[in-house]
């Protein structure tokens, strides 16, 4: 046993630096030599204890689909300022208003609760693929493959969370190669300590989205509360802040170019074990369309939004969301191409093949699979079309999503629990509610019947084989404005889906109630929410087949690297380690590592988004700089650049030198590596992170924030720890 | 005597390496061992000649508002793609279009004449300062002050001209300190010898249009023909090639960052010596307006060109025009507030200002002076709204233009000829009629009556003391969009201005007989006319006072320097020493000094403007570099930067290395730089330069253009100079 672990230590470095959202376990197999050559200064052991399952890693905490990091033992969470954004919202008013200027708790009764905010620790990672493919039973074909797998991972969820205050998953790595249960800690009293002013936390907005060179403040503090036994409790005066066992420290110091730094997160979801047709599909076919549908909606709502200031402002967060995906998917395009990425894959993908051919018997099965992959792939590229525009029916008007999420909801809720869709079970009903309320403040009519326009035009432009049902039976087969815009006015005259209250009473009616409304957008919905059943069971058969196929060929592909691989993302805890580094963004540029307050206030124009607030601008004019200067630079850095492999998800998530001290707040990608989905790319595979003194500065030289820095362990006046370089 | 030289040398070095664009006589007044330091290595003696006024600088030639450099003995001029455009344009067709596909004449019987081309060798230069302000009269007023240097001025260059094929002209320097006259022989026989495809001459177009990195094969190739005697003669094929006393060989090796280098040229207009105020009054007034303006009329053309693809091709190369104007002012702008300039620009007056008080009675003139300009300036700036207005008459509606054009003709050529405004003597009318009629392909009447009336909207709208009465006249008070729509409709159905034949005849009429056509545009063109020549006058005196106040204030500001100081540019002969160097635009970015084929190449897009021909895309592809390579960048070197300190005039400038061989040929600034006419800043006065290695590239390994390699000293096979470092 130690000679094959000593023969694994060998070749256990992987061959880009840089690359790999390593799990926590696979730390444990990295060469502990490499480890400390790249700069890691702690024992991976203290990253990752085996046996309890948890470690220091487990100090980077899930933030509702973003990722925040204790920065003491009392509880307060370092996240972005655009994942805290809900909270500051929601205590902002026009007397009040936050958002502008940003707030600080002085002391802790000013701490302003989050009403869906919440923190999730992870407690334990248990692998449980054994018990989730012994729940196939013998001769099930794809779909019940698919069925008895899902039903078995909300068993064991079900299960785990009958402990109170617990959220499970069951999450799945490398296509079905391994499954995990996943066991945290949900912390359901969160509380806002600090938030700087929106202009400086998005200085840059969406001009600067996914660009650099970058000068944005995007963090904010907050706090996890429990009761005062220290379990997890809801809002109450008694909470007392939750006691953190592992923290990352704030490293005064910063971090230089060349540094070693590690982020910690949650990304979300990446394509590297995709075959390269199956890349090539969404390069040729999801990209693309997303451009064309995303692109159209955007100019719609940004056209109705300048004829109405309240629809402007109504629309404004759907916009923001609209133009993320937009713009990322322009960036994976730009990537694929640039990066020559699908013709690597393929590169990459004739090697295993050649490779197990020689192999004979042994990789038969993995070549087979892959042959039906591709087959699989290639019957989906057929079906395209129609389910990318049907599953956009619950993405952009919000007419017809409400209406289909009421109609399925009822649905589903006639079924048992573990028998629904995921997203219908009971442990999601709060959250789903509650969305269905949030939604209120986001309608606008007038855009939406647009948009709602322009899905039925592209529906009814579908082929014969392609028709959606629901759309041919409310606005007829063929389009024309005139008839279709009459009929939109009609449904949303007609209708009581848009008014809240009515809307919250359909969230509790059986089918046949709704039925009985003879709502008219209601009607369209049940329709809506039927194919869309069908839909998602056609995808579950899909997905079972893959989790048939997919293992067999990635056990090929793992073998033939012969080394840690990482597997793709999948929201489950990570860490990537990486250097400080620039990068070349196309010939004739380079752009530097860091950027400073020099840099923010050239770029100030006065006006949205490069509006750097007085209290910042004075005082970074008068170069008052405290402590925070960088000697190198001579000014304070105010974002830093590292080759991490991050993605969406990994917002917020610290980014932390080789002692385990914080140095910065990842929140974004540069443009040149949005691809890096689909593969990394060590030439430009950026993250972008703000400086640890930027934040420092702000809570010094600005805000003044003694109470803050006192128990973040930075004494006012001269630090406790001073620059070394 | 050789004492005062010395002290002179001992201070002569100037306070920034890169800024001064110095007039051949000043070269001289440089010290020697600085100009060594900097990398010259020929002595500064064969640059220039004092005796006869002339030498190797002389080897940069006057290409009708551009600049040429001979490269070799027997009349090849090189220049920019974009200056010999016309020649390009003249010769293609549909049928044999030369302007997408690039044209190589394989033997002198095939270089292609131009109609207009002409190429202007300086032959000498002599100081007239005396002559000229022994002309003004004692107790003349300001407007007869101009009026008596503008015909002393006349009639030394009706003078120089005497002599056959001469063009002269006296150039004011530092506002009338010195006057010069320049002789040049005017070469009238040009031929095009090579131009590249327009997808490589104009790589880039619009949107790298003052931009880094860029990738632009801006270069062609002209020769210049003479008599089979040596002298200037028109077209004919007895011609033989001219011999070309000064030029510059090739410098095969190209540079590399940190090199010395010249650009020599004929820099157009600066702005350095205005007092800040005057500075001010084109950053608050002159830049705003224009991008008004200039910006309204964009849209205008750009709309109407929308709807009619004849009109859009009529209006593409007045809007290329408009377009780099408006970008031109948006820089100077960006610019002026980036660089402080206006403050500086005080800050360094009120020095002047303290010192020259210190003098006594020795500055009180120049104090004097200072203050009666900025009084002056204060008068301008109350009219500037109309004068500027009426000016931009002529300049965007064509058929007002045209109509005010015809019509002043008629009112100059009744006077004598040296009591003409300049623009309207006999040796410009060659000129003027050739204009009036290449302006037929250039109409576009939807579009022209759109810009008519949003100029007779604007014109309404200045106030009672502001009136342009022509406007009054014809269209009256105030604005009503449907009765002037209606009466430039009438106007431009009744015109026979539009008519090429007619206005061709009109150009040989008299005011009477112009008068007695009755013609409505004409009739608004003669009413305009006449306002314009008032607002000569008006400038006139202006000018005339500004030639007797700056050369006092200019003697403080020299004297207080107390080292050379280079004259604002006055489209003469300069040259500026200069380093390849990259810059920082801003904070975060760095842009290196050289871009490479593979640069240009990932730029490629399939479509315009970033288009590469595939006869160039499939050499550079195979990486078929021949010999041309940059052993550092493994590439060959496209463009590159240094901080020569140009402006427009300086296009087609040959940029020269410490030997006097050509490096490459210059054609932009970079758009940091664009304010670089009020004032040079180190950090970013950038120059842009085609590599001499890509122009052999493309002649070497895409066009196998055997012939002019040998006659450029560059062998096919091994090159004559190899690579040295």
């Amino acid at each position: 046993m130690k000679k094959t672990l000593l023969l694994l230590s060998l070749i256990a470095a992987p061959a880009l630096a840089g690359e790999g959202k390593w799990t926590p376990q696979q730390v444990l197999e990295l060469d502990p030599a490499w480890l400390r050559a790249q700069g890691l200064q702690i024992p991976p052991k203290k990253l990752w204890d085996p046996q309890r399952g948890t470690g220091l890693l487990a100090g980077a905490v899930n933030v509702g689909g973003c990722t925040g990091a204790f920065i003491s033992a009392s509880g307060l969470v370092i996240t972005n300022h655009h994942c805290a954004f809900g909270i500051i919202q929601e205590h902002s008013s026009p007397k009040r208003d936050l958002i502008t200027d940003g707030y600080l708790a002085s002391k802790r009764e000013d701490e302003l609760p989050g009403k869906g905010a919440r923190v999730q620790v992870p407690r334990s990672f248990k692998d449980v693929t054994k018990d989730v493919l012994a729940a196939v039973p013998a001769g099930a074909d794809d779909l019940a493959r698919y069925k008895a797998i899902e039903l078995k991972q909300k068993e064991l969820v079900a299960e785990c969370e009958k402990r109170p205050a617990t959220r499970c998953q069951v999450a799945t790595f490398d296509g079905g190669l391994n499954y995990t249960l996943v066991d945290a800690v949900e912390l359901a009293d969160v509380r806002l300590v600090y938030a700087p002013p929106r202009s400086v936390g998005e200085y840059g907005g969406e001009e600067d989205n996914w660009m650099w060179p970058r000068h944005t403040g995007d963090f904010a503090i907050i706090r996890a509360y429990t009761a005062p036994d220290g379990t997890s409790a809801p809002y109450s005066d008694k909470n007392v802040p939750y006691k953190a066992e592992f923290f990352f420290p704030l490293a005064t110091e910063g971090v230089k170019p060349n540094d070693f730094v590690m982020v910690l997160g949650y990304p979300g979801r990446t394509y590297r074990a995709l075959l390269a047709d199956e890349m090539a599909s969404r390069q040729s076919q999801v990209y693309p369309r997303i451009r064309d549908v995303y692109g159209e909606a955007i100019r719609i709502l940004e056209a109705e939004g300048e004829k109405d200031a309240a629809g402007k402002i109504a629309v404004a967060s759907q916009l923001k969301s609209l133009h993320n995906v937009y713009k990322n998917a322009g960036g994976q395009l730009e990537g694929l191409k640039r990066g020559h990425i699908v013709e690597k894959q393929h590169t990459a993908e004739n090697a295993v093949t050649e490779w197990a051919k020689k192999g004979g018997a042994k990789w038969a099965d993995a070549l087979k699979a892959r042959e039906e992959l591709l087959a699989l792939q290639g019957e989906t590229t057929k079906l395209f079309e129609r389910e990318f525009l049907l599953g956009s029916a619950t993405r952009l008007a919000r007419g017809p999503a409400l209406a289909a999420t009421v109609a399925r909801l009822a649905a589903e809720h006639a079924k048992p629990d573990l028998e629904r869709r995921p997203e219908f079970m009971d442990r999601e009903l709060p959250r789903l509610k509650d969305r269905l309320e949030r939604e209120q403040k986001n309608l606008f009519l007038a855009a939406d019947k647009r948009l709602l326009l322009a899905f039925v035009k592209r529906a009814q432009a579908l082929g014969p084989n392609e028709r959606i049902a629901a759309v041919d039976a409310h606005f007829g087969k063929t389009f024309s404005e005139k008839d279709v815009a009459a009929k939109i006015d009609a449904m949303y005259a007609g209708t009581k889906v848009l008014t809240l209250d009515e809307r919250m009473k359909m969230a509790g009616e059986t089918v046949a109630q709704l039925t009985a409304r003879k709502d008219p957008l209601l009607a369209f919905g049940l329709d809506l929410a039927k194919e869309l059943d069908a839909l998602d069971d056609i995808e579950d058969r899909r997905d079972g087949a893959t989790l048939r196929l997919r293992p067999e060929w990635r056990k090929a592909v793992l073998a033939h690297a012969g080394k840690p691989v990482a597997p793709d993302a999948n929201s489950t805890l990570r860490v990537t380690f990486a250097k400080v580094q620039g990068y070349s963004p196309r010939d004739g540029a380079i752009y530097t590592p860091q950027t400073t307050l020099s840099g923010m206030l050239a770029k100030h124009t006065g006006e949205e988004p490069f509006d750097v607030p007085e209290k910042v601008s004075k005082v970074a004019e008068a170069k008052r700089f405290g402590t925070w200067m960088d000697p190198r630079l001579k000014d304070v850095p105010v974002d830093f650049l590292a080759d991490a492999d991050t993605t969406g998800g990994n917002s917020g998530s610290p980014t932390v030198n080789g002692k385990g001290q914080l140095v910065g707040v990842n929140f974004d990608r540069v443009w040149e590596n949005v691809a890096n989905d689909f593969g990394y790319n060590p030439d430009v595979a950026r993250n972008v992170n703000v400086d640890v003194r930027y934040i420092l500065w702000m809570l010094d030289q600005v805000e003044d924030a003694d109470a803050l820095l006192r128990e973040l362990g930075v004494r006012k006046g001269p630090p406790m720890v001073r620059e070394t370089r």
